[in-house]
C-alpha cells in the first residue's frame, strides 16, 4: 500500500460526491460535456489571496506567475485580485492583453526572449527583467528603433539558494538572470543607454515547504538587492523578491506557515536599508496561488485485474498531468492526492492502480492506492491540479488531444 | 565534460553546415519559415525500411506505430513503404484517415479505450487489440448496435518480458492486455458472440537494444502464440509480434544487429508450429523506423556566462523535446547526440551548456558537452528526434507554442 498525498482544504462532498465551488463532480463533468476535465475554484485563489494579503505586510504586493496555470478565465480572475503577472513568454503577454491587464502591470523574465518578444514587450510598456548584457544590449537597440524607452529590471542570479527547494535557481552557475558581481555595471550601462530603470528581480528557488527556508532567502534577498541598489547609484523603483512558496503535495509534506512567513517579512519591510525605503516590493507566486486551486477529474473507463492486481483505467493520464505521473522533475515516483470523486464518502477498502489511457507504463495517476470500490463510470480526481498541470503535459501526445477546463 | 549520443548514420555536410535532405540547416529554417523545426529525412525513412526489408523474413510484416510520430506528413510517407499501422487513439485514427490509409490496414491497442473510441473503429472496420474482457463485451455490445461485427484481436499480457527494454509491458501484473492465462476463454467468448477473430497481439517492451533479447523475446511470443491459438481452437489469423527494436540514444549505446534478429526470425518462421502456419505475422515499430530520421532544429538567442561557466541559451527546449533534456522516462540525465549544426566542421574547442528558453533548470538540451564555438544565431541540432518529440512534449508550457515540422 502506498498512501496518497494530503487533499488541500477546502473541498467538500454534496451527496457523497465532491465538491467543487458548491457543485457536484458528475454535475461539472455534465456543464463541461467531456471527461477529462480541469475544475478550477474561483473560492480557493479568492481564500488563497486574502490569506496572503492578511500575513503579508501591505506594503508587498503579490504577483501572479502566469507560467502556472495560463487558462484565460484563471488569469482574469486573478486579475481583480493581485496586483501584478509575470509572463515567460509574448505568448503569455497575449494572455494577459486578451483579458485587458495592462501591460504597465506586466514584467517579463526567462532567459531565451527572441527578438519580436522583445520588441512586442517594448512596444506595450511591459517591464522586462533582462537576464543578461546580450539581451540587454538586444533591448536598448529594438527601443531605439521603435523611439521607446525599454523599461527594464534586471534579473539577478544571486550566489546563495532558497534551501529545500524543488527547483533552485540560485547558487552557482546559472543560465537565470546575471551573475550579482555583474549587475551594477550592466544596471549602469543599460541606464546610460536611456533605458526606463525599473529595479531587481530575485529568483532563488521554487516549491520550497520549509517556513525558515523561506525567511532566509527573503532576508538574503533584500540585503543583496540593497547592496546592489547601493553599487548601481540609480535606486531601485521595483523589487520583485520571487516566490518560492510551496504546496503540500506528498505524505508527509506540511504547509508552509503563512503567519510566520508574513511576520518576519513585516520585520524585516519596517526596517529596509535606506536604499529600498522608496523601493515597491513584490512577492512573485505561481503554484503557490492555483495549485490547491485545481482539480483534474477524469472516468473510469475500465477496471480489470492482472495477476492478482486491480486497474482502474481512466480516460486520463499523463498527456494531462505529467507532473502527478512522476514524470516531470521528480526522480521518485509518489502519489498525488487522489480519491474516487463520485464515491467520496466511501470506506477505502481495496488497493487499486489508477492509470492513464496511454499505452505506456509511465502513464500512472495514483499507485497501490487505498481506495473505495470503483466501478467504469465513476470520476477519479487527482487534486494540486492547479499549476502545471495543463499547461505543463504533452497533451498531443497519443492523439487524445487536451482536457476540458472550467473555472467554477 | 560530457560527452554526447552518437550521431545517427546518414546525416552529411554542405559547405561546413549539418545537411538533412540535400539541403543545409539554415535553408531548411528558411523554408519552414522559423525556429524551432522538426526536420524528418525522408531517405532515412525509406533506408530504414528497407535494411528491415532485407533482414527479416519476407513473410514478417511491418506495422507503423503511429504514436512515435504523428505528423501527417510522416504517416503519409510510411504508407507507402510499410504494411499496417498501429494506432492508440480515435485521434490517431483520424490522423490515419487524413492521409488516405485503408482502415482494413490498421489495429488499434490501448487500456483505455472510450466507447465512442471503440464505435468509431468498428464502424470503419478496424481491428481492436482488445485489451480486458470488459472492452471485448463494450465492443460487442457496440458491433451489436452498429450492425457490424468487430474484428477483433487480443493484446495479450505475456508472463516474460523483453530483457533490457526501456519500457517493459509484460512480466507480472500490467494495466496492457489480457493476462495470458485468460486469453482463450475471452476468444472463445467474443467468437461466440460473432466477433471477427483477427488473432493475437503480444507486445512485451520498447527501447531494447540487445539483439539476444530482442531474439529471445521473438521466440517466447511465438511460442505463447501457438500455445494460445491451440487452446482457443480458431487458428490465428494474424500476429502482432510487438517491437521494442532500440535505437541509440547515449554514449556507448550500440546499434541491434538487425541481420541477426533477422536470420534468427527467419530460423524460427521457417519451423512454425501447425496452429501458427497459416497466419499472416507482422512486427510493430515506432522508434525504430522513425527516431532517427527527425532532426530537432533551434536557434542560439543568447550566448552568457554564469561563474565561468558557457551556456547557449536557444529558441527550443523541454516545450518540444522533453525526453532530450531528460524528464521523460529517465532517472539520471545523459545528453542526446546533439551538434552545431550550422559549424558541423568545426573543431570542438569549448565546453558549454545547452539550454532551452524556459524558465526552469530542468529545461537541458545537452550539458557540459564539448562543442565548437557557437554564436548568436547558430543553430543547434538534437539528433535522435524523429520519435517521442514534438507531439510527446508539453509545447503550451509558457506559452511559446508548437515547433514547426518539415518532412524533406
Amino acid at each position: 500500500m502506498k498512501p496518497v498525498g494530503p487533499i488541500p482544504a477546502g473541498y467538500e462532498s454534496i451527496g457523497g460526491e465532491l465538491a467543487i465551488g458548491g457543485k457536484r463532480a458528475s454535475e461539472l463533468v455534465a456543464e463541461a460535456g467531456r471527461t477529462p476535465l480541469f475544475v478550477y475554484s474561483r473560492a480557493h485563489l479568492d481564500v488563497r489571496v486574502a490569506q496572503l494579503r492578511a500575513a503579508l505586510p501591505a506594503r508587498v504586493g503579490i504577483n501572479y506567475a502566469v507560467k502556472a496555470n495560463p487558462h484565460l478565465a484563471v488569469i482574469g480572475h486573478l486579475a481583480g485580485l493581485v496586483d501584478g503577472f509575470d509572463i515567460a513568454s509574448s505568448g503569455e503577454l497575449g494572455f494577459c492583453v486578451a483579458v485587458g491587464i495592462d501591460p504597465a502591470r506586466i514584467s517579463f523574465a526567462g532567459p531565451g526572449k527572441r527578438d519580436d518578444e522583445l520588441e512586442a514587450a517594448i512596444a506595450t510598456g511591459v517591464t522586462l527583467n533582462c537576464e543578461s548584457e546580450g539581451e540587454g544590449r538586444r533591448a536598448i537597440a529594438i527601443g531605439q528603433r521603435l523611439g521607446r524607452a525599454p523599461r527594464i529590471a534586471i534579473r539577478v542570479n544571486p550566489s546563495f539558494e532558497l534551501k529545500g527547494s524543488g527547483m533552485k535557481m540560485g547558487g552557482g552557475a546559472k543560465p537565470f538572470g546575471v551573475d550579482a558581481d555583474k549587475v551594477p555595471d550592466l544596471a549602469r550601462f543599460l541606464i546610460g543607454e536611456g533605458a526606463e530603470w525599473r529595479g531587481l528581480h530575485i529568483f532563488t528557488g521554487s516549491q520550497a515547504l520549509s517556513t525558515e527556508a523561506i525567511i532566509e532567502a527573503q532576508a538574503n534577498v533584500l540585503e543583496l538587492a540593497a547592496n546592489l541598489t547601493d553599487a548601481i547609484g540609480h535606486g531601485c523603483p521595483k523589487l520583485n523578491m520571487g516566490g518560492g512558496f510551496g504546496i503540500p503535495y506528498f505524505p508527509g509534506d506540511e504547509p508552509l506557515d503563512l503567519s510566520r512567513v508574513g511576520a518576519a517579512l513585516a520585520e524585516r519591510v519596517g526596517h529596509l536599508p535606506a536604499s529600498l525605503a522608496s523601493s515597491e516590493l513584490c512577492l512573485e507566486l505561481g503554484r503557490y496561488l492555483v495549485g490547491e486551486a485545481g482539480v483534474y477529474l477524469c472516468r473510469v473507463i475500465d477496471r480489470k485485474e492482472s495477476h492478482g492486481v486491480v486497474y482502474l483505467v481512466t480516460d486520463g493520464g499523463l498527456h494531462h498531468q505529467l507532473a502527478a505521473s512522476g514524470n516531470f522533475g521528480t526522480v521518485v515516483r509518489r502519489n498525488y492526492p487522489s480519491a474516487i470523486a463520485t464515491r467520496y464518502e466511501a470506506e477505502p477498502i481495496e488497493e487499486v492502480n489508477i492509470v492513464g489511457c496511454l499505452c505506456t507504463p509511465l502513464d500512472r495517476l495514483a499507485d497501490n492506492a487505498f481506495m473505495p470500490r470503483a466501478e467504469i463510470g465513476d470520476l477519479v480526481a487527482v487534486f494540486c491540479a492547479g499549476a502545471y498541470g495543463a499547461s505543463a503535459s504533452p497533451a498531443a501526445f497519443l492523439g487524445h488531444g487536451p482536457a476540458a477546463e472550467l473555472l467554477v
